[in-house]
């Protein structure tokens, strides 16, 4: 069987992330990275083929999924029904709000053009996603939380380094334990903002700066910090290198819910991930994503779709056979 | 829009807990339970209709989809494949090793008279299946880990049972934490059935039983216990009816995998039920399954399917724009 050939349209540490995954994959070959910089400046994990977006549509018939690797501000509402003009495409947009707007722009173009294309893959939304619809419509009756963390939040990170006095500066979201166990015991808590996560922050000073006012500024910043328990530490850049070098994320979907007589039965469904690497675990969502797009294209699919839509079995590489008598 | 009427085959446990389950499901209604009992001597949680199974196959008009409580060993290999010649029909079949042979069983039978059928629906196999294969097709490079409990074990429980000396006795399944820590760390242990599971049995003994005799049977008995790390306790009657009169049970799924350039990057994907109770919960599973059977039989499938088969979002009362705009 011929192999699944994947385009990766951006490379930064997602697109990265995917060029890696590829490698573990048996039915999977990378046919090229696509990028808007100069190709020249370019220089991937695995010396891969890199070519000019422009040329992209010069390839069309070297390329099975196109995995879109851009930013959700600005770069997927645009590239991704751009590119389902010419390719099958996966993206990973998670600016939550306009899923259901960025979900009718994609739907358009691919259909116009015969495409399929899967948006809003990762963890969350994605694999969280996926855990809140099964909880909800086996506990009908209950109640959902999603806590992220101990992770970084690039967002939150680049907040603190727009602050006047900041050389670097990182922050990570943490979920607070004694809420989590809270929803564990049962009791569905009402939980503020500021009851779910703390946000930890690391900051490395310029020299001379007025690190009272920093403190203050980055703990009173709205919309980013002022509603948690925000902390702020002061370390060396020496200590931020070696420390502070990485991308954990991870998270908990949590359903408690009742059933029986009476409803008094408490049923407790709990998902988790502790990730190492956010840009490389998404990455792997994205392919396993990209083997169920080339089976269901292979079917006569076209338009948009979502983790909702595909049945488990099309991720995996095994046979339906082989998934019932080693996995159920 | 009219509801999915559901009978239930079997009206132990778990066809009572399919008949609460019912009731939190505004899409649906019970069409009727069906036994092999006289249905005069069988008495509802809801007061409803039961009748006798020979009767079911007259009823064939009323009924969307029927669930079949029956057991694995003996009920479920023969009933569900007879009972598909006239309904489409859900179980929660559980002899892992027996799965293919069921599955192929039940195609044959829901192809050739035009039905659909879904099989091993529960949490294991089922959710825990799910999540091994959502876990396995992410994270290729990895182990995957399943732990039981804590949890009553209804096959040790009867095997308790059958010591001479034991009035009463019910054994609970606990997964060892140290060993659950260690795969948490990533170190991808190898772990032996001793050292992931302990066995817990409480025994209320017949008057004048010799103690020692019935603890020594239990913890030497060939393929229950002999294996494990077994405690023996004895009670009294008065506390075992107040204290062990519940099915509680849950359980672990835990993918440890590794990512990135070399491998290096640790992901851990985990998945976790605590149950109150066990046939309560597998109810609930099987009735948003039977809303998801409702649908794809509409849009014409038949044969047998599993929760592989199956896209999530075919379990959800809410519309794809729902979905898509809440649970994303």
């Amino acid at each position: 069987m011929s192999k699944i050939r994947i385009g990766i349209a951006g490379y930064g540490n997602l697109g990265r992330g995917v060029e890696l995954a590829i490698a573990q994959n048996a039915d999977m070959e990378l046919a090229g990275v696509f990028t808007r910089r100069d190709p020249s400046t370019v220089k991937t994990a695995t010396n891969a083929k890199v070519y000019s977006m422009d040329d992209a549509v010069s390839m069309t018939d070297d390329i099975d999924v196109m995995i879109i690797c851009g930013g959700s501000a600005t770069d997927l509402p645009k590239q991704t029904p751009e590119l389902a003009k010419n390719f099958n495409v996966i993206d990973s947009f998670d600016t939550h709000a306009r899923i259901p707007e960025h979900f009718t722009n994609v739907d358009k173009a691919a259909k116009e053009s015969g495409h399929l294309a899967f948006i809003s893959l990762g963890w969350d939304p994605g694999l969280f996603s996926l855990n809140r619809l099964y909880a909800e419509s086996i506990l009908p009756n209950g109640k959902t939380y999603t806590f992220w963390g101990k992770g970084v939040s690039q967002g939150h990170s680049d907040a603190i380094r727009r602050v006047e006095g900041v050389k670097r500066g990182i922050q990570y979201t943490v979920p607070i334990e004694s809420a989590m166990e809270a929803v564990r015991s049962g009791s569905q808590p009402e939980l503020t903002t500021r009851q779910k996560h703390l946000r930890e922050c690391w900051v490395v000073p310029e020299e001379g700066a007025d690190l009272a006012k920093i403190e203050e500024s980055i703990k009173t910043m709205k919309n980013y910090f002022d509603e948690y328990d925000t902390t702020v530490n002061f370390i060396s850049e020496e200590e931020f290198d070696a420390v502070h070098n990485k991308m954990p994320h991870g998270g908990f979907v949590m359903r408690s819910g009742m059933t029986g007589d009476g409803e008094k039965t408490h049923q407790m469904i709990e998902y988790s991930l502790k990730l190492e690497s956010n840009p490389e675990f998404t990455a792997s969502v994205l392919i396993c994503y990209a083997r169920a797009l080339a089976r269901l294209k292979s079917e006569g699919a076209t338009g948009c779709k979502t983790a909702f839509d595909i049945a488990p079995a099309y991720l995996s590489p095994l046979s339906g056979e082989e998934l019932r008598s080693k996995m159920l």
